[in-house]
């Protein structure tokens, strides 16, 4: 049992996938007004919590991702989603900083989920209650506080990642250090909203989707899944790499450019990575994450009187979160008066370069990490 | 029978659908190399040839268009698809011009496509070969001659009516007095390949497409036709728009909020208008589209000597076809001399706007057209 702030927490490691669980008595409170208990939370750590724990840092994963940021996923077989980024000597360096990650609320990796069973023993499918990126970062909160640590000092994510820190540096501005907002945006824009409708669209309508109840029929709606990957695969290269792929298949291929063999089986991994009702709870919370509408349509009224220092970083040839987005977040942190450094990386790798070698992105995260650290009077790396 | 420069094609009416069939004697000869025999193409005409034959309109139909853009489609009973701007009074004004439209090459609104049958009288389905926008032109051209039409006094059309009006201009510039594009492109952004791109697959996953020999088995991708509709329907709309829908949806709707039940009706009568094979052939035209490729990777060099005039209209909000596509095209005609009359409309409504009530464009569109008119010395409407 893991005793902090009052807080009790049954922690759980099966397949390699270690877990928190919390209990009735410490219910999730939903956004929509309902409470989840009991909530599971898996998660991974690296690295060592220092004496002050002072040197916590959170990473939030992107939507199809999960708690195995710096180390390979036991379940699927998959690499660390993260490694240049985070891992010894790093930019988020795991033999300076105690870092958490965890399977966000909603997911497929061990937290709490469609797939979870519910009061009655069987998966909760469609009954799941609707989840927020509020909903979210409040599990994370009790997972954090469970973990012994009130403050953070550093928040950081990519994309449905970096919703989740903007949330974090916006709710919780006095227990977040420095918030770090990589391929993202304050709110989805309309052609994401599009994307994603589409791929729920196409999970729903496969026939084995059986509306939402496919667990207890031993199937899965693969072939809608493998569409909603490439629905993501495809809008997340840079727009030359998409014409490029559409050129040279369009000579060998009838219609379909997107499924190369590698991205098949990239996509049956995905379909094995993130259950199909997962994807379509989560990118809902992802489509209603709209942090100026929560503060009267003013973005930067979510950062009044912020002392977190915030990293936004962004890439030119992501079309997606394209870098307008993360300039009108600056826009809106300096109109607050919230110490800002808002970074542009020249890249033709599209909305994925952040997990691509990019010097230039690697070198500038860890500016910001270093000086947010000698801020916090965290030790330089090597200890000096 | 109609003879002329040398071509002999059958009239045919059947259903409310007039056509014209090309004999194994007149085989249209495809980018590919193949050639295709027997040839049909359905078309609709409204009001009169003058006597010099120099009064012809061709208006070519978007992606999910048919040859009836002036009147109600006597099949689906849908009402004409361009009223506000082909008509008597109207910009493409009925009293004045003889206007042709066809259903394309490869469409199944009367006009040899994968839905007509081979030459084993069963339907082509996949067999049926691929086809490119400069294919859907030349068999155009063979329909015009065939009225016994040599000149056109005006091609124009909107999305891929409007590739098709560009390529006209660019293949035979002689024959195309003046030239409309109409919230169009040179070549298909990589936004509209990926959304095209889902659209298909969502086609192809649809355990009723059968790899496209549906037909046989008396049932029809409609699932996936239905996706394929709302990836257009949610693309067409203004980004303000979709995220009115999802903000208004999300409170009744667990995940969906494209397919309202107007818009299930409208997927529903898309799936009639528009043959599922027949929409995996024509978008693949449709993204292959790149006239600048054709001619070295330079745009202007489609249109050296051009003698045409080119009036290009994009709307604000359309962010499938935004008005830097338009742009882009008119740079590359006023570079190769040709004149240009480039306009930008100031809408809400999206892609679709220029199917909508917009007193601008249709301003801007008469003003461009009476302009032409004159230059070619037709007469003024009323006859003035």
């Amino acid at each position: 049992m893991i005793h902090a702030s009052g807080a009790a927490a049954k922690l759980q490691a099966a397949g390699g996938v270690r877990s928190l669980t919390f209990d009735a008595a410490q219910p999730l409170q939903l956004s929509n007004g309902e409470n989840l208990a009991p909530l599971t939370l898996a998660f991974e750590t690296y690295g060592a919590l220092n004496v002050d724990r002072s040197n916590a840092v959170l990473v939030c994963h992107g939507l199809i991702g999960d708690q195995f940021v710096a180390g390979p996923n036991p379940v699927t077989g998959r690499p660390a989603w993260w490694p240049r980024i985070v891992g010894p000597g790093r930019p988020i360096d795991t033999n300076r900083f105690f870092v958490i990650c965890s399977n966000v609320l909603g997911g497929s990796m061990g937290s709490t989920g469609p797939a979870s069973p519910a009061a009655d023993g069987q998966p909760f499918g469609l009954r799941f209650p609707q989840i927020s990126i509020a909903d979210i970062v409040r599990a994370q909160s009790m997972l954090v506080e469970a973990l012994g640590i009130q403050n953070l000092f550093l928040v950081i994510g990519p994309e449905f990642g970096g919703m989740q820190a903007l949330h974090w540096a916006s709710a919780y501005p006095r227990r977040v250090f420095a918030c770090g907002v990589v391929a993202s945006a304050a709110r989805q824009s309309a052609q994401n909203l599009a994307f994603a409708e589409l791929a729920r669209q196409a999970i729903m309508a496969d026939a084995d989707w059986r509306n939402g109840g496919y667990y207890a029929h031993g199937v899965r709606p693969a072939r809608g899944a493998a569409i909603a990957r490439a629905a993501l695969s495809i809008a997340s290269d840079a727009a030359s790499e998409v014409r490029h792929r559409f050129e040279t298949a369009s000579a060998k291929e009838r219609f379909s450019f997107a499924q190369s063999n590698e991205e098949a089986r990239a996509g049956a991994s995905h379909v094995e990575r993130l259950d199909a009702n997962s994807f379509l709870y989560l990118s809902r919370a992802m489509d209603g994450f709209d942090l100026a509408a929560d503060f009267g349509g003013r973005l930067s009224n979510a950062f009044q009187d912020s002392q977190t220092r915030h990293g936004l970083f962004a890439f030119t040839s992501d079309w997606r979160y394209p870098p307008q987005e993360t300039r009108s977040i600056a826009r809106a942190l300096i109109a607050a008066g919230a110490e800002t450094a808002s970074v542009e990386i020249p890249s033709a790798k599209g909305h994925e370069a952040y997990l691509a070698d990019e010097p230039a992105f690697e070198a500038a995260l860890t500016g910001f990490i270093d000086a947010a650290a000698s801020a916090r009077g965290l030790a330089l790396q090597g200890g000096q």
